[in-house]
């Protein structure tokens, strides 16, 4: 028998069966905008230590569903644990985001990385999962989630953020074979860190593919999609009794959803340049859609958070498959009372779509 | 009688009549990985200088023609020169790009604003294309250019560059009747200008969207398109005896090209993100296209560039309405024998695809 969940909304939403109303949750929820993670970060010192710290991480992942009726919650961790797992050497520098002391750039250092193993070399995500998941009791679901390996290769081979992934890209044209075998070795790397979340307790994962809309569309199915694909495959399809659904976020991706729609996830996350009404258009009822106000709608009044929030939900219409989310994460400059708007709007306005469901 | 021009592939590529080659020219051809661009941006100091002097504009303009084989020359300027002519204070921070003194950020500086007189205010940029035209003799035709009005408002609202728009869209959801007026004296500045350039020897115009794709579908409609629309309608269709073909570019817009036909442009510009084929079968004969190779592909060894060009022609297939272009800007970092290589391509590889024509 399954554990409790007293709000399984979201579960069903990514499954295309009836709900009562529109779940929602934001991404980067737990995050700067909230004065009471700011000053756990403040206690923490630095970042990394939030996310190495299981207490720390899971006292922030709860902090957003203390204060708002979020329908899940997710686990407080970066995408560059793999990465510095692998032995890169991950920091964070103030203003700067995020930067690898010993970047890959080569087939030289690529043969060298390992698949790290989950509970030995990222042991501390996964106490992080299981004491989430005791704290929530069963409230909602907890999602899991990996950074997609050709979003991963761009910070190891960039060795940070980068504007013109200028190097990824002259590794992808001058040796595209190094280039497959870092990918392959993060997909499998990816594959056992996100199996590994979930035997520990995540009910739901997400792929954050960030920066597969900077890729041609071709190279986008042979250097992002594929992969993602076959990490994928590789996971259980239930656990605990549960479906454990797949949720595939590109950024920047809106004009390849129907291709997408062949990755066997359950859902596809939208970023706010696509209109979600058309996207349903064209993925039909192969998957849910998750998504899409434009995070910056969140700086307006109240009212008008709930106009644009009113204007995604009637745009989607009627029925179920839509987990209402923002099309990026909520940025720090946002007040909290508007994070609570959005919410509230979605809680009102979402029911009349589920009526005679 | 129109002036003489010796080279009119492109006019013909942008009007969809037959042509013998594909004309491929590239945005920022008269840039920084030119080493005879750095030695006269040497020379004049600084940025600014380059563009408000029309003896450096035009040599600078004139360098890769004399590097290259290439079917048209761009005016050197900058798409900020007209808040420049506003007030705004325009300088280039080393590293940082473009800063504006005197940013506008609410309704009362934006009531403020007038329309540059293009002869009057912006005379430096006229002088150059009068220069650049009596330099150039007839060899190629000048594409004259300027930022869509919504591109140049993120600038003047951000203050310089930006990664979120989070002040733009602010205003954009907190008073957007203040950004509807700050796009109308734009609108109006661009029409004025472009017709200005044109009446000074423009022979085709540009207009860069560079940061349309950065809205939702419904805002780039009312915010980017419909203003790009009347700067179109405002302008002349022929100007010396020969039409004045106009170039759209948005770049992060490959998913709204079917709404961009209407916009009355001659050619839509494409970004790498698209392919180039797909664009065709959605635009059909409304439009040429132009674009779309990835800049990043400059950074390959020439073999490899030679292919992705070949991709580029083979996906666009048979045919006129293309013009071979990079998908954004040229990088400082490519070295110049790989644009050769590129230019080099286009003129061995697209004659098969426009025999019998």
């Amino acid at each position: 028998m399954p554990s409790r969940l007293d709000n399984d909304l979201m579960l069903r939403a990514l499954l295309r069966e009836p709900v009562e109303r529109t779940p929602v949750w934001m991404m980067r929820q737990a995050g700067r905008y909230l004065p009471e993670y700011r000053e756990v970060r403040a206690r923490a010192g630095d970042f990394m230590t939030l996310c190495t710290t299981p207490e720390y991480a899971c006292e922030v992942t709860l902090q957003p569903l203390d204060r708002f009726p979020l329908d899940a919650a997710i686990l407080f961790s970066d995408i560059l644990t793999i990465p510095d797992a692998m032995g890169l050497g991950l920091s964070f520098v103030h203003g700067e985001g995020p930067q690898f002391e010993r970047p890959v750039r080569d087939a030289r250092s690529i043969q060298r990385l390992g698949v790290p193993d989950p509970e030995d070399d990222l042991g501390y995500v996964m106490d992080a999962v299981r004491l989430i998941r005791s704290e929530l009791d069963g409230r909602v679901p907890l999602i899991g989630f990996a950074g997609s390996p050709w979003t991963l290769a761009t910070y190891m081979v960039e060795g940070g953020s980068s504007r013109t992934f200028s190097r990824i890209k002259a590794l992808r044209y001058e040796d595209p074979v190094a280039l497959h075998m870092l990918l392959t070795v993060l997909a499998e790397s990816v594959a056992a860190y996100l199996k590994a979340q979930i035997e520990a307790g995540a009910q739901i994962v997400q792929i954050f593919d960030t920066w597969g809309g900077v890729l041609t569309p071709s190279d986008y199915r042979e250097f992002s999609l594929d992969y993602m694909t076959h990490i994928i495959e590789a996971l259980p399809e239930s656990n605990d009794g549960r479906p454990v659904p797949v949720i595939l976020f590109t950024k920047g991706g809106g004009a390849w959803l129907e291709t997408m729609v062949g990755s066997g996830a359950d859902c596809l996350g939208l970023d706010w340049t696509v209109d979600i009404g058309d996207a349903r258009d064209r993925v039909g009822d192969r998957v849910a859609l998750q998504g899409n106000l434009d995070p910056a709608a969140l700086l307006a009044h109240p009212e008008h958070i709930r106009e644009a929030v009113a204007g995604v939900l009637a745009s989607f219409g009627q029925g179920s498959g839509h987990v209402f989310n923002l099309g990026h994460g909520i940025t720090p400059e946002v007040p909290p009372e508007h994070a609570a708007a959005m919410i509230e709007a979605v809680h009102a306005l979402s029911p009349s779509y589920h009526e005679g469901s």
